[in-house]
């Protein structure tokens, strides 16, 4: 008999053991594939890894831009660049098992269906069938990549992310649908690698999620290295039959027709919450998500955290709500996780890191702010680095000083954005930012300055 | 007359003036050389511009890390670097010249020397002498190198960073003697290019103001690209008559001969207060520096700024002081510069970035605190990047569970820097640190593990 079993070892999952397990509870997790889950083996990671491959090449390619050159061309072979970023996968996966033993978490290889409270049935490869019981159930199954009904992936023509992330070839030319962080992200390291790209997005802008001037400078930076952008466009249909994929994409100059080798469906994710018993626990589901308290209980002994629930997808939110069920369970009364303080990150080139309201939202609710914008060509350091493109914008409530919301664009700035959050968690005001002491050079100082226009005292502009 | 004329024009000057102007006050800069003083010209801005060089350089000479290859020689002309440099310090200038522009800020060009309360004559290139009127001076001359008495810096086989930032050949071998961050930087520098480079401590380790776990991982770093250090090594003479110059070096080991084509001497800075009239006016200076007020007030109407006074010799020092001396001026009674609050980075590979106590400091002073430390190897995005060297250290006050100091090495950490100077700033805690949720995979996130890892729940080591 377990104190916590999980189910998921993603970052929800393995979160929530390690933490259970900290506090002082015997602990197992539940997985059918790789430790780590989607984040580690085929998301944030092995993206990651990709990307960097782009950046280097990058500076490669253009090496006139810092001084130097190359007598002799640059190649590349996307099975060296896969097999890195799967390198960086396998590491991390086993840095998980590391962990696992380390904090003594049993691992049980399998697929989980709960049969009752308490009980959990686990398939293995050889389709034996185990029991596992736990006082507590951890549901933290993830998500898997949605369909367009018309356009099911079939992993050679219409891919996910999944067959995205190990091309065996590179397509000459490829279509995404669907432009937010993943099909943003894919889509510009397929261009960095030379693919003909058309992202196709069914909203007014690309990265629908963030500030409307975020989206514009990344239009801007997309089609500047030769991708093509579509913005208020519908795909109506998906024709595979012939050489091509043909793309039926209705957009308000009316329909057009879209070529394309290879097409990415980047049209979301659907929770993993179907086959693994819920029903016989007495958990609710709605729209496919579980339905959870303010403790992330389902049931009684079941909880859910992580994209199974209607909270914002993504890993770190999982792992926040991880370490806050548990320590709910262990009758810590931790602090709750803070949904209006969630950071977004999006890597590509510049970099786009967001939290908080947009200028959009603001207006729509009817808030007052003040808006402090702040471009990194007059940043000394972007200057120095050959990294002008982007800008910082900090939105500021005019009564009481503090972030309302902030958006970056710009070479590392999601490794700034962490502390934007903290400012906005302790309420730090604009006026505090001003007078913290930022290091100089930096591209960090953007973030002071952004915050002294909104005071009308930015020295750089 | 005007309301405020600032001598000189770097980060503390132009600075100066700019926030004078913004306040409404008659504002005029006198400057003897390029606008923006040292920081943009010979300092900050150009050593990033060849760093960046490097860094690029690297990415193209490691391809294979990173799954591509270059069929060919990987080539650089040392004057091509350079020119960059040059370019981008010519850029950041010309800035100053536009926002002094913008800001109706008046340009002296010419040498200024302090004739009298209230008068400064101003002697132009041509030989021409101006007087100039001002209800208040701002002094803000800054520094230039420091010489050791036997080694005397004849900009041919002993340098100061000024010639080092624009040599027209590379040596084979360079001796450096000092270990800050200009030493430092552009020992890293040299090497990246393929020099051979001893740098030449004389405290017991190197960036002797950063904590000794950060200079244990630099002095790594360094060795590893064959860079040679030595630490507890004085040294007593520099003998330049023959093909070498010839270092007589002494240790711990006994005296040591280090040969080198040409030395650069980096052995701090000297503030400029000679020879510009301040003793017309009243002005005291202590060992070269001038005494000021907490209000920068050196005497009656003449106030002091940056380098030229005994606070931290930092271009991001000087700007602050420059806006708190001139709304002290307003009479807006600004908030003071928090001198136990000031960030300091150092643009190697791994950077290096620190604010605060380092752990030897808490010890001698006898301080209570708590440290948590967290490897950039089990962070995902390091490990992704090909970044996994350094770390971050947070040094908490148990009983506040306040931030006594922050040491950062690795891939980035200057940009990270400014969220931790905030969260001293405001009082933030270890635990605000770990309940903001940091974005995810970033190499921020490790200072969330490090604040965790001081309370014993770090999730990933």
């Amino acid at each position: 008999m377990y104190d916590i079993v999980v189910i998921g070892s993603g970052p929800g999952g393995y979160v929530a053991a390690i933490r259970a397990s900290q506090l002082g509870f015997k602990t197992a997790v539940v997985e059918k594939a790789e430790l780590g889950g989607i984040c580690l083996n085929w998301g944030c990671i092995p993206t990651k890894a990709l990307l960097k491959s782009a950046q280097a090449l990058k500076y490669a390619e253009h090496a006139k831009d810092y001084g130097f050159s190359i007598d002799g061309q640059v190649k590349f072979d996307i099975a060296d660049i896969v097999a890195r970023s799967r390198g960086v996968s396998a590491t991390m996966s086993k840095g998980i098992e590391f962990l696992f033993k380390k904090n003594k978490i049993d691992v049980i290889k399998g697929t989980a269906e709960i049969v009752s409270k308490g009980v959990i049935n686990v398939k293995a490869e050889d389709g034996s069938v185990s029991a596992v019981e736990a006082k507590n159930i951890i549901v933290a199954t993830g998500s898997r990549p949605n369909s367009l009904p018309f356009a099911p992936i079939d992993g050679k023509r219409i891919i996910s992310y999944r067959q995205a992330l190990v091309p065996e070839t590179l397509p000459e030319t490829l279509a995404v649908i669907g432009s937010g962080a993943i099909g943003s992200e894919l889509a510009f390291f397929y261009s960095s690698l030379g693919v003909k790209v058309v992202l196709i997005e069914y909203l007014p802008q690309i990265l629908p999620l963030e500030d409307e001037d975020t989206a514009a400078q990344i239009s801007r930076s997309f089609k500047k290295i030769g991708m093509k952008i579509m913005t208020s466009a519908q795909v109506m249909s998906v024709d595979v039959s012939g050489e091509k994929c043909v793309l039926a994409v209705k957009t308000k100059k009316g329909e057009e027709t879209v070529e394309a080798d290879r097409v990415l469906s980047a049209v979301g994710v659907v929770p993993n919450t179907d086959g693994i018993g819920l029903e016989n626990a007495g958990v609710v589901t709605e729209r496919g998500r579980i339905k959870v308290d303010a403790n992330y209980k389902a049931a009684d002994g079941i909880y859910a955290i992580g994209d199974v629930i209607a909270t914002p997808a993504l890993a770190h939110v999982a792992s926040a709500e991880a370490i806050a069920c548990v320590e709910g369970i262990a009758g810590l009364d931790p602090e709750p996780v803070d949904y209006n303080n969630i950071p977004a990150c999006t890597y590509v080139s510049p970099e786009v890191a967001s939290v908080g309201y947009t200028e959009k939202a603001l207006k729509e609710k009817g808030m007052d702010y003040k808006a402090g914008k702040f471009p990194f060509t007059a940043s000394g350091k972007a200057v120095a680095a050959g990294e002008r493109d982007g800008f910082v914008k900090l939105l500021v409530d005019p009564a009481t000083d503090r972030i309302l919301g902030a958006h970056l664009v710009g070479a590392n700035v999601t490794e700034m954005l962490s502390g934007i959050v903290l400012a906005r968690k302790v309420g730090a005001t604009a006026k505090d930012i001003i007078k913290a002491v930022h290091p100089h050079p930096t591209m960090s100082e953007a973030i002071m300055e952004a915050a002294s226009a909104v005071h009308d005292e930015a020295i750089h502009m």
